[in-house]
């Protein structure tokens, strides 16, 4: 099949690439090196030494496997670089990691939060655009967040749910509460890609994913030159990636707030096999389809005791810290979120594990002497300030 | 009160603007012309003679009425303009109108698509950083639309229902439908809006409002240089307004499909009441409120007979012509949306009548030579073409 990889030079979108080019699938990755650019503005980068390109990362791809990835470097806020790719390669599946991808981020200050809407946002229609004048039963499989839902009072659905209501029944979409400007951009997209699936006839599967972890994947370890990113400061790093790698460079566990925040979790391998699996079950004409995509469901206190414990096994001193919340959300809250979809199409899970903790310090301690200190602590904060009280 | 209106210059921004300064308010009214803009473009104008601008149409206010209004001629894209009128006006209450309020314009193709939403969306975050930063009491009274929530088979509530579901339940925003780019972008401006509220403690009211009918208000009628614009082409005409002035014209009316599509409507001088109601009657620090603002329902097809029929006894041969609808929707569906709020607040409605539409066509023929017959006819299309089906 004919795979359109958007961001593929990320943490996700890189190792995608390879897993369906190892399987036989003609690959072609896009990406304009947003994160890399965001990181060097910050002062931060990968743990993991990754090359400086995707010309140079699928040059190593064809002299480790002899296969070709397709690469096009480019942006999909313009219009010339998306109608240019579509045309030539004319995907048959579009898996679009392509986003700025961090709610921090977002919540820096306003230009931040103008350009995470605008960039996810527009960037996505320019897909919706090229998929219905150049593309049209080609299939979408859009990375979502399990984030757009928030955390709801009753059981979240997968994408959708049946509401009784004064005698009368309809399936609707699952209502949306997210938690900052980035995921509040996903659900704009889910908005924008439900729109084109029934106005337009388009079809699309939004996988609303947990939180990744993990740094390797089976192609990954075929040799260091296919090294995926991993992050683990406060604007990118996420909650497992970034206490795996506080317990082995000795730092405290960063735990907002009390820690009851609980989420849906994931293993990176997972994640290629439900993109996998979304590709080769492609949705029907007409329609959007939402699965949720994560394994296993923790509080961030659940993961830092599983840390805790794996580090003190392995000999590490694990400590862990409650730092007043930078965010603001609930820090005790139910949660309980279907993920059958993806079970039912065959997705056999890799569960969390003291030895996937320990294959994770394993790999991390390889490159321990990266880690720049000054980003792991978080410094932004929800709330912007305001301005007129100290002026009025 | 001290009170900014964000689309002063438009249809309903420039009555708001002079309601308000009639009843005593400090109004500062801002605008960059973006509809007259459009209109240029398309070669279509309002019914109504209009000053040329907003200093213009504020001088003859003031000659008038010996009222101010301030004026600031500026996009919301731009923060710099944003912030300064924040800073120098210190609004108490901003009545927001600011944005591209046309579906069938945000159809037109992509590049129009991507400036609706970019536009509305972008604009709007503009405006609730400044409130955070710059007016954080302030309220934001926020013109949605009845669009947002489709046409879904079920009551559709004021903003939010309470949902039962596997023995429990919670109160989240009512699922959204809409059914053009335009309509996508107020349901992005509501989420965005709540987020503000709920995380930054801001105060705002949504007004979802209905389809506004209606050429005149109290203050239009002073002199013939307060008049507002009325628009009757395609892209900015809507349905009660276009049917009128086909009416007057001798122009079959013109109904798209079956006519069975029922949407929410108002006078033009209730949508000034509610508003009046909703900046009078402010929403809590930390409030996201929505008002369902429209006072009956009627469907397309029952509207055009109510021209037909008022048009008959005025004298006026009057035919209605089912069109192949250019847009995609349902043409006979469920429609039952609450709309209690506003009428709880005070609101006495001017319900549609004969005696309404003979003034509307009274109005209209003074202005009928004006008339431009070329963009009445809907040529915009609800689904893009599909280029590569001819070039394969």
């Amino acid at each position: 099949m004919r795979i359109l990889i958007l961001g593929g030079d990320g943490y996700l979108g890189w190792p995608t690439s390879m897993h369906f080019s190892r399987r036989g699938h003609e690959v072609h990755a896009l990406d304009d090196y947003l994160r890399r650019r965001a990181h060097a503005e910050a002062g931060t980068t990968s743990l993991t030494p990754i090359l400086p390109s995707l010309p140079a990362r699928t040059k190593a791809w064809r002299e480790v496997t002899g296969l070709e990835i397709g690469v096009t470097e480019g942006d999909l806020l313009e219009w010339e670089v998306v109608e240019r790719v579509f045309q030539e390669f004319q995907p048959e599946a579009i898996v679009h990691y392509g986003e700025m991808p961090s709610a921090p981020y977002s919540m820096i200050d306003r230009e931040h939060a103008t350009f995470t809407q605008t960039n996810n946002v527009i960037g996505t229609l320019n897909v919706l655009f090229a998929m219905a004048e150049l593309a049209p039963d080609a299939h979408l499989v859009k990375l979502g967040t399990m984030g757009e839902y928030g955390t709801p009072n009753i059981d979240i659905e997968e994408g959708f749910i049946t509401i009784d209501h004064n005698g009368r029944s309809d399936t609707l979409p699952f209502p949306k509460m997210p938690g900052s400007v980035y995921h509040l951009s996903k659900v704009h997209d889910s908005h924008n890609i439900h729109f084109a699936c029934r106005i337009w006839g388009l079809r699309s599967t939004d996988l609303n994913q947990g939180v990744v972890y993990g740094i390797e994947t089976d192609e990954t370890k075929l040799d260091p030159r296919l090294a995926t990113r991993f992050d683990y400061d406060e604007v990118f790093g996420t909650a497992l990636n970034r206490f795996c790698l506080q317990a082995v460079i000795g730092h405290p566990l960063t735990v907002y707030g009390k820690g009851g925040q609980t989420r849906g979790y994931l293993n990176i391998v997972d994640t290629l096999r439900c993109v996998e699996l979304a590709v080769l079950n492609p949705a029907e004409a007409g329609e959007y389809r939402v699965f949720n995509q994560f394994t296993e469901q923790f509080s961030i206190l659940d993961l830092a005791r599983q840390v805790h414990e794996a580090g003190t096994a392995y000999g590490l001193p694990v400590e862990v810290r409650h730092l007043e919340n930078p965010r603001v959300e609930s820090e005790e809250h139910y949660y309980n979120p279907a993920h059958t979809k993806l079970l039912d199409l065959g997705l056999e899970p890799h569960l969390l594990s003291e030895t996937l903790i320990e294959s994770m310090f394993v790999a991390i301690e390889r490159h321990s002497d990266r880690v720049i200190l000054d980003h792991i602590m978080p410094s932004t904060r929800w709330r912007p300030p305001a301005r007129e009280r100290t002026r009025r």
